[in-house]
C-alpha cells in the first residue's frame, strides 16, 4: 500500500503524478489567449470563414439528415458520410488526379488523425522514416514519440531533393534498413512554400518502388496554390498504388472544423478504419461540410486565395522595409505561411523569447527541422490571422527586438530588398 | 532493398503488408450497413433528435461566433468551447455536486477520448487496472491494447460490490501491486443498468484514498436515470479530488457529435491537454451544444427519458412474451440497454452467430466481462434505436432461433414472467 499525499491544501488525495505513464508529457500551461501579433499556428482570416454559406448548410442539412445524428457516424459507416465522401473523391480525381469512389476516401478529425493513424499502422519503436529536411514540426513530434529515427532529406525550390533520397536510401539499404515511409508534402511545401516539379515527383515516385518504401503525401495546404501549374498529386500519377495520400479542409474552410481525409489502396483503408477507434468524425460538421462543398466551396476558396496572396505582398513588402536584405524570404507559391533566414548571428530561438516578451510570436526555425542546426537562424511567419495592419506592424516591432538582440537587420526602414536575393 | 510485390494486378506497388506494424489489428471488413434487428451499439432514437432546435441553434451560434472558426479551437485554447464549459460546469454543480469552474471542465471528442488521454496519462504495459467483472467492452479492450491487466470485481444490484474489491486490492497490496485506477460507471452500470448505492460510493473512495489508487468514473449515462434518487457523483462526493471524472452527450443529445468532458484536478487536466494533440475538438458541434445546453437540453432529456422508458417497457413485455421465465433480466434504472442472463445451456456467442444470419444484432456478454466465463450465457439488449415495433418482433425471432438451437425457452409466447425472478 503506498502512501497518499496531501494535495490543495484541505483535501488529502492521491498523488496523481507517482502514477504517471513514463513518457506521459508534462502538464500543459494554462492557456492565456493568443499573443498579440500572432505569426504562428496553421490559422485562417477570420474575415475569410464564409459565415453565412455555413449558416445556411448548417440549417438545412440538420433539418434534412439530423435524425441520422441519433446513430454513430450517423448511419454512414466508419469511412464517414457517405455524401461527403463522394464529393472528395470526386475533388481529388478532377482537380488532383487520383481516381476513386466514395470507398477509397476515409474521412478524419483533421488530416492530423490521418497522421496519427498511418503511424499506428506502420510505425514500431527502433524504426525510421524519411522526411523533407525542413517540415511540419507536427509529423516531425509524433514520429519521434513512437521512438522513431527521423532522417532529413535537404529540401530547394523544386522540392525534396530526391538525388540525396535515392543516396540516403542505398546507403541505408546496404546497412539493412528499411524506412517505414518518405513522408512528403510535395504542393506548398511546409515550411518552405514550394511545389515540387513534376520531374522530381516521377523521380520520387520510381525511387519509392525500386527500395520498396512507400510515399506518405501531406497535401494539406494544396488547395490553396495560386502559383504556376496544380501538379498531379503523388498518388494520382502511375504508382501511385504505393502513396497514401492525406487531406485537410482546415486551410480551404475553417481549422476549427476538424475535418480532413485518407485517400489510399482498400486494404490500407481497412488497416487505418480498424484502427480508428474513435466512435466516429464529428458528423454534424461532416454533413455540413458536404453541402457546402456541393455549393460555394470552389467561389470560397478562389475569394480566400486572393485574399492570403494580398495578405502576403504585404508581408512580404514589409519584411523588405524592416529587415532589407539581411532577410532571405521563401516566397511561397500559395498557402498561409512564409519562411525566411536571417544572417548566422540571429539564433531564432534566443529571437523568439526576446519576442515573446513584446507580444510576437513566429515558429522558430529548429522546431520545423528535421535536423535543428540546418534552421537555426531560420523562422515561419504565418500570415491568414493576423490583420494586414498588424502584420506590418508585428514586422516592424519583430525587426526592432531583432535591431536590438542581435544587430540585425544593420539598417531598417531605408534599404529596398533586391529581388535576386530572395532564395 | 527489399523487393515489391504486385498487387491489383495492374499496378506494381509495395505490399503494406510487410510494414505493418506487429500490433496493428486487422483490416476492418468492409461496412453492411446495420442488421435488420439492431440490438448493439449506443445509439438513439431517431426520432428523439432535437432537430428544429439544434438547426436553429446551429444557425444562431454560425451567423454570431463562425469567424473563430478560422482559428484552432475557435479561439477557446485547447480545454474547449468556453461557453460550454461553462454550460457543463454548470451541470455538473448543480447535477452532480461537483464543484468547479470552466477551468474545470476539458471538452473531448466524445467520452471515448476521455478514455484514451486517462489510458495515454497512467498507463504502461504491465500495469493492472480494476473494473466491475461486467463492464463496457471499449473499456476493457482500450486497457489490454496497452498490455494492462485488467481484474474483474463482482457487481450487484447496488453496483460494484466495494468488499470485494477491498479484498482485492489488500491481497494485490500484499504482492506489491498496485493498479493504475479503479474504472467504475456507478450511475446507470454497463451492461446491468444499476445505480451504485450511496453506501458504497463512500466505501469506495475510503478504498482509494485507503489504497492510494485513483477512481476513474464514467458516468456517460447519468443523464438518463429515471428511477429512483440520482446519486451526487463519486467525483461529486468528499474525497472526490481522488476522482477522474468523464460524461457525454451521446447518450443525451446524439452519439454522432462527438462530445464528452473530463472534470478532474488541475494537475490532471493538463497532463490530459498536454496529450490531447488533436488540434482541438470538432468547434462548431461545441459552439451549437453549447447553445442547445443553455436552452432546450433539460427538456429535451425529460422527453428522451420517456421515450426510452416507455421502450424499454415494451422490451421487457416482448422478453416476457417470448423467453418466458428463461431469461433473467436486469431492468435498468435508466439509459438504453438491458443486460440479460439466460440458462446454462445458452452460449450467447454461439447465438449470436445463429441470429446474424437471420438479420439480428445483440452483444455478446463475454464481450462485457472482464472474465469472459462469467458472461457466457448473458447478452445486451440495446433498444433506444429500433422502433417499437422492432423491439418486439426482434425479440419474437431472437427467441425462435435461440429455441431452435438450444431448446431455450422450452415454452414460449403462453409463460408469464414472474417479476420476483427479475432481480
Amino acid at each position: 500500500m503506498t502512501a497518499h499525499r496531501v494535495l490543495n491544501g484541505s483535501d488529502e488525495v492521491i498523488e496523481f503524478g507517482e502514477l504517471v505513464a513514463r513518457d506521459c508529457p508534462a502538464p500543459a500551461p494554462r492557456w492565456n489567449g493568443f499573443p498579440r501579433y500572432n505569426f504562428i499556428g496553421g490559422h485562417n482570416d477570420p474575415a475569410a470563414v464564409p459565415v453565412e454559406a455555413l449558416a445556411e448548410a448548417a440549417a438545412r442539412v440538420i433539418r434534412a439528415e439530423g435524425a441520422a445524428l441519433a446513430t454513430y457516424n450517423a448511419g454512414a459507416g466508419p469511412l464517414g458520410n457517405l455524401r461527403l465522401r463522394r464529393a472528395v473523391a470526386l475533388k481529388l480525381a478532377r482537380q488532383r488526379g487520383i481516381e476513386g469512389t466514395a470507398d477509397d476516401v476515409l474521412i478524419t478529425s483533421g488530416s492530423l488523425q490521418g497522421l496519427d493513424l498511418v503511424n499506428a499502422m506502420l510505425l514500431e519503436p527502433g524504426d525510421t522514416v524519411l522526411m523533407e529536411q525542413l517540415t511540419y514540426s507536427g509529423a516531425i513530434d509524433r514520429v519521434r514519440a513512437r521512438g522513431v529515427r527521423v532522417e532529413g532529406v535537404p529540401v530547394d525550390e523544386d522540392g525534396l531533393s530526391v538525388a540525396d533520397l535515392e543516396a540516403r536510401l542505398e546507403r541505408m539499404a546496404g546497412s539493412g534498413v528499411r524506412p517505414k515511409y518518405i513522408y512528403t508534402i510535395p504542393t506548398i511545401q511546409n515550411p518552405t512554400g514550394t511545389v515540387m516539379s513534376v520531374a522530381r515527383r516521377r523521380a520520387l515516385l520510381a525511387a519509392s518502388e525500386r527500395f520498396g518504401v512507400p510515399i506518405f503525401e501531406d497535401e494539406c495546404y494544396a488547395d490553396l496554390l495560386w502559383e504556376g501549374e496544380w501538379p498531379a498529386a503523388l498518388r494520382g500519377m502511375p504508382g501511385g498504388a504505393q502513396v497514401v495520400h492525406i487531406g485537410s479542409f482546415s486551410k480551404s474552410v475553417a481549422p476549427a472544423l476538424r475535418l480532413g481525409y485518407v485517400s489510399a489502396e482498400p486494404a490500407v483503408l481497412g488497416r487505418l478504419v480498424a484502427l480508428k477507434s474513435d466512435g466516429g468524425t464529428a458528423a454534424l460538421e461532416q454533413m455540413i461540410l458536404a453541402d457546402f462543398l456541393g455549393s460555394r466551396f470552389d467561389a470560397h476558396v478562389a475569394e480566400l486565395k486572393e485574399r492570403l496572396r494580398h495578405k502576403l505582398g504585404g508581408l512580404v513588402e514589409a519584411l523588405d522595409e524592416s529587415f532589407g536584405t539581411a532577410a532571405r524570404l521563401w516566397v511561397p507559391k500559395g498557402g498561409i505561411f512564409l519562411w525566411l533566414t536571417l544572417p548566422e548571428e540571429v539564433d531564432t530561438a534566443a529571437l523568439a523569447t526576446a519576442a515573446a516578451a513584446e507580444g510576437i510570436a513566429f515558429n522558430v526555425g529548429s522546431a520545423w527541422a528535421t535536423d535543428e542546426t540546418v534552421a537555426r537562424h531560420s523562422l515561419r511567419l504565418c500570415f491568414a490571422l493576423p490583420p494586414a495592419a498588424d502584420l506590418r506592424e508585428g514586422v516592424r516591432r519583430l525587426a526592432a527586438v531583432c535591431q536590438r538582440e542581435t544587430g540585425i537587420p544593420r539598417t531598417s526602414g531605408n534599404e529596398r530588398f533586391d529581388g535576386d536575393a530572395r532564395r
